[in-house]
């Protein structure tokens, strides 16, 4: 095209980009980490590379943009950057740590936002649960009170699968993926040590408050027989006689019995059967316990028979190396548009999955406004629990399958270990006075 | 060749095959099962497939030849035999029952031999450990001193890696390989929280007497600062002081600290430390408790930390998911071997792994007799464990590095699960009185 006009177009001056926004993108990291929210990280990392927008990340979520504890992503070379996606854990580092209302933690407040102006952070991704998405409300509503020009996306992230609006939570679809698979190995060998050996395998899935792991767990079989033969959600009461009889007609039937508990499970007055536990041993020490260790024991001591019960609790949400596959493209895409969405001054949103079909199963990002997302907690639907509250439904199941659906192994090294990168997390050099959270 | 013959020769009968070697062969899997015990099955199955060798499978091992409860294989597909070497778990069932001397339990012994000669058992392959080595020999010397004509030959098993004269045993590297993983997943885990969560986390692995699982966690990093900072052996006395402060340094150092703890780690006066528990809980409850349990409880209680723990339990000897493709190898060569010695009428042997290299990793199977393998344990050498007791040597990493080398996932299916295959286990006719074991 250029020989065809009337006299030579310079050279692009490639030290300067007319299409660069200007200010900085800040990303971090909250609450309980995932197989994949590095995924999300790593796609909000290439995608603002694309549009030549610098990214710094907090250290240790919300604390380190606190703190002014910040991670110059440009160091990053493009295969640590590429590398994230399939490393599991927060490589930002995560935290812990909900912020009050705009008036109880003011002083907080404000220090969040000299410390964007002394980095002309003018677009904010958080990347968590729903206190974060709570978080990001708050910051942005700060913002607009201060007129601070900011775009907050709130970017979704847990294993609960607990968002509201969202169809699912990235980092859910291999935590369910993982407790599916397991369940389907420890059956098999629970089903061969049998007839002289274990006849009851309790697993307990992670879910405080909502049952969608134990019931991803209802995917390892489809059989009357197939394990699990009990799963139990924090959606139903639990009542001790009940599960020990179903226990004792499952044995009977299949010869054994593989039970998955929710750590959330209460019995009629709202006890934690968890909190059961928290005696003392022999030794007069705390004794910590669990679900799985107290439901293994009351079937021991009443029905006789010998269990083994496993807790896998970090292994699920760390298990890159059996990752969905569906997931992490699910974990990069809604860290894309996050991307999208801010530049485009989408503020106060969310990126969530909206499936359009189950089988074939097809979905979309879209915004939503934070205020839906925020504080609210999605608990299974009672349609997904079976009528004796026990299994899961078919309609659970066109709902979760899709959502375990391919495998995104990690690259491993001759060593046999997987190749997960490790970033430094140098921060650079602070600008603004200590400040100690 | 044919045509420069004086006179054309028969087509060979296709019905019949001159090779094929009188009798059948008995195959059992014996003792906790693994990830690839069933690669050692096809295996088994295969080479008597190619020498026209019919096999039958007991069901649950020692008691379903007891029993004559006996599984004809040859019904088994190309595809299902195939199918065994990617499947967890005891695909025929496995048992623990140890038999006593020849004198003490000849009832059974003399049984086992009435079904032996019922279905004409030349061969009997009793695929599994310590226990199972001991009972093959004991059938041996049973069948000599009858004069019944059986070749008796043990194929080694076991996640344990207990094994005498064998470098490793099949089983061992996927546990291993599950247990280094996993490992490495956590650690990315509770080092993102550290900073406002978890500092502590307690990994539970698998090992009553003899602490290679607890070691093969050593894998999972190199560094000083990587995980796991601490490991804890049951081939050295637990001292808690000297854990505790342990602990407190690694915290200082590190941020947080990643214990693994084999379960059969025992005090100085020999207790178990797993047996601390065993109290009762607050509703007077018996509450089962375990090493890992334990162990995070006084981190708590002494340290103040807050703690995780795990205890995968079952989930890491049926983790086929993450298999050692070096494991699966030998334990198919141990299965292949073992069928030749049989037919080759090499009595009251095992075949063992002979490690010939390191780097590169080079080893071949041979024959060892029985007696050097039963009722043997080999525990760490010294050598293996680091001066202070938390670690892991050079020689170690040596030793253990080949051993989780390479990937050999199973086949998934379009649902997301692995294609494991599940036998229907039916036996074939008896032909003798019932026997009640």
């Amino acid at each position: 095209m250029a020989a065809s006009l009337p006299y030579p177009t310079p050279d692009p001056d490639p030290t300067q980009d007319f299409q660069m926004p200007k200010g900085t993108l800040l990303y971090a990291q909250s609450g309980g980490v995932t197989a994949v929210i590095n995924a999300t990280a790593s796609a909000v990392i290439q995608a603002a590379r694309a549009r030549k927008v610098r990214v710094l990340a907090a250290r240790n979520g919300i604390l380190g943009a606190l703190r002014e504890e910040l991670i110059d992503t440009s160091t990053m070379s493009a295969a640590q950057v590429k590398a994230l996606a399939h490393t599991p854990g927060g490589a930002f580092g995560s935290c812990r740590l909900k912020l009050k209302s705009l008036d109880a933690d003011r002083a907080k407040y404000e220090r969040l936002l000299d410390v964007f102006r002394a980095h002309d952070v003018r677009w904010f991704l958080y990347n968590g649960g729903n206190d974060s998405a709570d978080t990001a409300l708050k910051v942005s509503q700060l913002a607009a009170e201060y007129d601070y020009p900011l775009t907050c996306v709130g970017v979704p992230k847990t294993i609960d699968n607990d968002l509201a609006v969202t169809d699912c939570c990235p980092g859910f679809g291999s935590a369910a993926k993982y407790t599916a698979v397991s369940v389907r190995e420890a059956a098999l060998d629970v089903a061969a040590m049998s007839e002289t050996s274990t006849k009851v395998f309790v697993y307990e899935a992670m879910g405080r408050h909502a049952g969608w792991l134990a019931a991803a767990a209802g995917l390892a079989g489809d059989g009357r027989n197939d394990a699990p033969q009990i799963i139990l959600f924090p959606e139903r009461a639990y009542d001790e006689a009940a599960f020990l009889a179903q226990v004792v007609v499952v044995v009977k039937r299949v010869g054994w019995c593989l039970v998955v508990a929710s750590e959330g499970i209460r019995d009629a007055d709202g006890r934690f059967v968890a909190d059961a536990g928290g005696g003392k041993d022999s030794f007069g020490h705390t004794q910590l316990g669990g679900v799985a260790a107290h439901l293994a024991g009351r079937v021991k001591d009443v029905l006789g028979h010998k269990v083994h019960w496993t807790l896998p609790d970090y292994l699920q949400r760390s298990a890159r190396h059996i990752a969905s596959k569906t997931d992490l493209e699910q974990a990069m895409a809604v860290g894309r548009k996050a991307v999208e969405f801010a530049l485009a001054g989408k503020n106060s949103v969310m990126p969530v999955i909206v499936r359009t079909s189950d089988s074939p199963y097809r979905w979309s990002v879209e915004a939503a406004p934070l205020t839906k997302v925020a504080n609210h907690e999605k608990t299974m639907p009672a349609g997904f629990i079976r009528k004796d509250g026990f299994g899961i439904t078919a309609a659970a199941r066109r709902y979760l399958q899709p959502l375990i659906a391919g495998e995104a192994y990690p690259p491993f090294g001759r060593n046999g270990l997987p190749d997960y990168v490790v970033l430094d997390q140098a921060t650079i050099r602070r600008t603004l006075p200590r400040w100690d959270a």
